[in-house]
């Protein structure tokens, strides 16, 4: 690892808007340090494009947040953490955080789980990492994986209390309730908004894990262990760049992240 | 204009592979011309993206196209058509057809249609592309516009036969049908794909309009009348280039096509 500085912000970034709940879980668990957050907007969704495609997008969003300056990128994206983490890993020599060990890791919290289930993109469900991260840490599992692809234009049309939207959810859930699934893994950052309908259509009978509360305690801990927590005095600061802006991105950035921000800027890359 | 050969492809693109309805239209139109397709696969949708966005894609395809020495430019998208063909006129010295125009004429053709709907994407509604031009050939016309981004999803899902889809469908073409629309303008590449769903939930009371066979129609009479139709001898070839590749992409390409293709070649731009 390079010398990093402790003061220089946090990297953040994702396909859209959806690694906005991250940011959220972040400064609820480390309200000290600064972000600088980048959604692709421009070229989202990146969940049904090809892994070669993911890690070329993904080494653009790290070189861009390189260029800023920041200390430790978190890849708050199912899809590119699922298939860019080694590239990206061997590429750049500061540390990089994934979502997928945080939530394998949560899941695993329970030692009572038996039966797994997980939702994501295409790219993020094909690409198996979750199913093979659990499955080296507990054998026994049950997994069961389902490809959800119409959740994310759904979340970011906004029709996550429309019938039709019910209707899909319900749809892709059921092989896996009828196989018994006592857990379910949102495996897309961009699910924590259909909490609410998940939780009614499970009965809360099923428990659901989403990885940004434990990916951002992951984030403190190693930032703590590796003495890089911010000790400047002054507010810190929070700065979110799209690739594309549009009202629609505006609006859902802020029930993402569920708090006020200054000027969206646009940049390319 | 600048001296081209006749003998060179047809370029075509689109955000993704929905532009193939206009490249079955041209092959059906034009058997003898050689085609070279480009899909930008990487960055679909562009319906959801700002104009400046969509903007530049659609510089950076016919800049493509462009590169591979076809004889004018089909802009096989309605979200490109409506936000960037005065910048590709501009720049570019060398026909260039959109798809607008065409479902504009094709639309007026019936003298008796008084209320017209369009469907399309948020881009291609919100730039009233389509409803400028209708309205300025025909005043007392009735427009009716409403944008329906699920769509592409739905289709790209290939979730076409899908009860969900049908209630989506339903919903979006809803006050349209309460305002007594008589005619349905097609405005994406995409939904001639609904076409059955169309009809049925239509009931054959509304005249559907699909601008693919009158684009093809439209390049046959651009190319007559300034000498560029094809005289080499030999089979006409179809290229096709896609930004991302994937299974998805060429299960669709066929079903858009309804023709079996050679290797779709992965390019970057």
């Amino acid at each position: 690892m390079i010398e990093v500085n402790p003061n220089a912000p946090l990297g953040v970034f994702d396909s859209g808007v959806g690694g906005l709940t991250v940011v959220r879980a972040l400064m609820d668990v480390l309200p000290g340090e600064s972000i600088i957050y980048l959604g692709d907007t421009a070229r989202v969704p990146y969940g049904s494009k090809s892994p070669e495609t993911i890690r070329k997008f993904a080494v653009e969003d790290t070189q861009f947040l390189l260029s800023k300056g920041v200390k430790a990128v978190v890849v708050a994206c199912n899809t590119a953490t699922a298939h860019a983490m080694p590239v990206l890993q061997s590429m750049f020599r500061l540390p990089i955080i994934g979502v997928l060990e945080p939530g394998v890791e949560a899941t695993l919290a329970d030692p009572h789980c038996q039966r797994v289930g997980i939702i994501g993109t295409a790219g993020t469900i094909k690409s198996c990492a979750y199913q093979h991260a659990l499955a080296m840490k507990r054998p026994d599992l049950q997994i069961y994986a389902e490809a959800t692809p119409l959740l994310v234009p759904l979340i970011e049309e906004d029709w996550i209390d429309h019938p039709a939207t019910k209707m899909i959810v319900k749809e892709y859930l059921k092989p896996m309730l009828d196989r018994g699934m006592d857990t379910l893994v949102l495996g897309c950052t961009h699910y924590p908004l259909l909490k609410p309908l998940l939780v009614k259509i499970l009965n809360n009978k099923v428990r659901l894990v989403d990885s940004a509360v434990v990916c951002a305690e992951h984030v403190k801990r190693l930032l703590t262990e590796q003495e890089l927590l911010r000790t400047a005095k002054g507010k810190p600061k929070l700065e979110l760049y799209l690739t594309d802006l549009s009202e629609q991105f505006e609006t859902l950035a802020k029930r993402f992240l569920r708090a006020d921000f200054g000027r969206v800027q646009r940049v390319s890359l």
